[in-house]
């Protein structure tokens, strides 16, 4: 089964349940024993900040899972659901209104 | 199965075949009928851009992918063969002194 296939058929399961604009971002990082310093931690920050350039990103509606297996592999795996077209700053406005 | 199984699961297919070092990163982007433009062609690049922070990359080690389910799901997914530990100008030098 290909990395996609896996994609599709994890989404079929998930449709049903919600229908929102998302993000799932995966870097798998697989090392030698000459492998540098782990720089993944670093990595998902830098790759928000990318992602900050193309839609607005609510901090908590992004979860972040970094595992390590071993001494071989790191895993950073990033959920970031996006906002229905609706920029964040539409919401303070609506806040302002109200008081 | 958790995505993180896949790949441990993945993985142990291919250790035999190969143990390099390698980055693997998945950018699945689920779209709604109101989002806006496909940003992943671009998001490719700027990945690319961060990562080389951290390491040195050869463009003839990057295989790229892009696929396009439909109107709703879009597929970026990069794989980096990271050199050895050795620097690319450390090629270079090598080259030097034989000439």
């Amino acid at each position: 089964m290909s990395l996609l296939d896996f994609f599709l058929k994890s989404r079929k399961e998930n449709t049903a349940k919600l229908a929102k604009e998302r993000l799932q971002i995966i870097v798998a990082h697989e090392r030698t024993s000459r492998s540098g310093p782990d720089y993944l931690p670093q990595l998902k920050q830098d790759i928000l900040d990318v992602i900050r350039k193309y839609v607005q990103i609510d901090p908590e509606q992004v979860t972040v899972q970094l595992d390590k297996k071993g001494e071989q592999l790191s895993v950073l795996e990033l959920n970031i659901m996006l906002s229905d077209d609706k920029p964040q700053n539409a919401d303070d406005n609506t806040e302002e209104t109200k008081s």
